[in-house]
């Protein structure tokens, strides 16, 4: 009695969430030490302590009516205001809280730019390979995706193939960056090149061509990369940014979008979106989460324990003989399976009590995902396990 | 540029929301007590100490990780438990966590019900006056909201209107109880008359016809009336809560579905409720107020507090010449407007800075909605100012 939508999903549910239930069934079997779950992107690393101490102060010292209640569905506008300031200071930026919009997560900020933009049929390209519940997201708002192939030589975005995808009824593109599930982090020269083929491809249509920048891993970026700022390159750019991995509160659902005031239609973009928060059922961002990240806003996650764990893997990846792209951001490794069915690797891999997705989640063949957000020594753990892999995988 | 669904929204934004923003602005000019805002459904009282309490121990003793943690998308086990062990206790139901879902807010659980039940084309009925939300979350996943007429003698559920509004096309009904904006409390009698008509409908049919039960005002009746708990009524019953107004926690978005076993396809409709509350950008209701929600479970909001201003303003609205129905749940008041145009009414109010929604935003004219979740203060305060208007009205 399910609606149509949904039947597929039931039966063909996230393979990554599966994964996650198989991850805790097989930790209650073997013990969760002996368990190498790279499965799910759920940070390893606590918190900033001073998150804690921020919602303690906020509890001891704010009026509880106003900290636990309704405000803007847009969110608190000091909150707002804070959290433009910071990004002007980074990013050499203009906002103000008339451009953020409060948001549950990067995952709530994107099912409301969407909703906020398409009209069935409208086409939404994405860069394989991608985030798969991006083509929820878009059906849900009966958009269309449309794939641009992935360039595996580095998985930088296949430009020559973009620009043959944007169609007079393209209404949207997004990018990840840095990128799951490549790690892959998308350089200025890239960012100008995307830019100017929008900007190219909206006046040939004379269409207005919306840039979405999914950005929950903007501070997870290595070897001293800029990631850029991408409304300093294209004006019709909105930003989702989330909390989630930048200070490990993934289960909190907090974040933002980013509404720039010289985007096109301005004004109805930014008020949409504030309905579109409330109409979805989202009505407005977690309120003590709210004050709470606008007072640790120059609070950073541990890098370093992501970049060890991410060297670590990747080196001993190499040595094992597995092929992949040093990662440059994010806490993914997308890793080449040795056989050309990447299922059969993961399945194999289970058997090492390995568990990794397999890349046909992100549209892209041959390929796993291995998440490096776990434990050092669970990387460390795992190495065996890896060798052990990849003898039975090369003797085969 | 924004989609085509969004544009009447823009234009025509939620005058409960616009109202709150014309409160804002009120009070920074006349002053917070000078202005009579009784337009948003945002409680006054504080959340029990304990809440904040139990927001800080859990992030003394529990581990960080866990607490700002992903858990499955239907949210933690053990939360889950013991809400299922908390409602069997006190109505005597059978659920387990199998049977619940964490969801942001009822909003949130409203979304994901209709997301999981709907095709396009689907009818969802409601009963008038109704929650004008509701008209945006049908609209969401192309259902068409059916209205069922009031009876504006007692605004208990009009049954005959009623059995004529369901067809074979219809899903759901939705039932609001105790009642936002008219504060009645549907009693069990009601209830067993609205399961008669649907199980004769979804026979006379051969159709499953959802009851989806918005329950937010749950813990606000006086007077000891009883709300009765649907499920033991109707088994394709799927109840929303939120904990928004009974602990006093509307900005943090908590809350839960209930989906019982014994419904038809309750594997499925599970399954699907929990990919939906992934797909729409929940991914999971927060975390940490997940968490704390169950560890006060038996705590309450200040009912005395609302019931306090409740007989207050009951009383000197009729004593004013007003007319309106004694509410006996929720906190809300819907008074007849001595003129038929309410919204003048309301233009008139404003006047002596009162701010009521007008009764079009639930779709019955001619009536007000007054929320008296304010300060007692606030009550005291506006009696003079309800007196000089309706000594305007009543000389018109």
């Amino acid at each position: 009695m399910i609606a149509e939508k949904m039947k597929d999903f039931v039966n063909n549910n996230s393979a990554i969430r599966a994964m996650f239930e198989e991850g805790k069934k097989l930790a209650s079997i073997y013990g969760r030490e002996n368990v190498f779950d790279f499965s799910l992107g759920n940070p390893n690393v606590a918190a900033p302590i001073k998150v804690n101490e921020a919602i303690k102060e906020i509890l001891d010292e704010e009026d509880s009516v106003f900290v636990h209640g309704y405000m803007s569905n847009s969110g608190y506008e000091d909150v707002r205001a804070a959290i433009a300031k910071s990004l002007n200071k980074r990013f050499d930026t203009y906002f103000s809280e008339n451009n953020i919009i409060m948001t549950v997560g990067a995952a709530g900020g994107l099912n409301v730019i969407l909703k906020t933009l398409l009209n069935p049929g409208d086409e939404v390209a994405v860069f394989a390979p991608y985030f798969l519940e991006y083509r929820a997201y878009i059906s849900n708002y009966d958009g269309v995706i449309v794939e641009v192939a992935p360039d595996t030589e580095t998985f930088m975005p296949n430009l020559a193939d973009f620009e043959t995808k944007i169609t007079s009824k393209t209404k949207a593109v997004i990018i990840n960056n840095p990128n799951n599930p490549t790690g892959v982090v998308y350089k200025e020269d890239t960012i100008k090149e995307i830019a100017a083929i929008m900007e190219k491809k909206q006046q040939e249509f004379g269409t207005e061509i919306y840039l979405v920048s999914d950005e929950p891993y903007r501070e997870l970026a290595y070897d001293g990369v800029e990631v850029p700022y991408l409304t300093k390159y294209y004006k019709n750019t909105i930003v989702g940014y989330s909390y989630s991995k930048s200070l490990s509160l993934p289960g909190e659902r907090i974040g933002y979008i980013v509404v720039p005031s010289e985007m096109t239609d301005y004004e109805n973009v930014f008020s949409a979106a504030a309905i579109a928060n409330r109409i979805l059922g989202f009505v407005n961002a977690p309120s003590l989460m709210q004050r709470a990240v606008a007072k640790v806003l120059d609070e950073k996650t541990d890098v370093n324990y992501y970049d060890r764990n991410r060297t670590t893997l990747y080196e001993n990846l190499k040595k094992f003989g597995f092929e992949c792209i040093k990662p440059e951001g994010a806490f993914y490794l997308f890793m080449k399976t040795p056989m050309e069915d990447e299922k059969e690797f993961c399945e194999m891999a289970k058997k090492y009590n390995i568990l990794v997705v397999p890349g046909s989640s992100f549209a892209c063949r041959g390929y796993v995902r291995i998440a490096y957000c776990v434990s050092y020594e669970t990387i460390l753990n795992s190495l065996s396990a890896f060798e052990k892999l990849s003898a039975e995988c090369f003797k085969a």
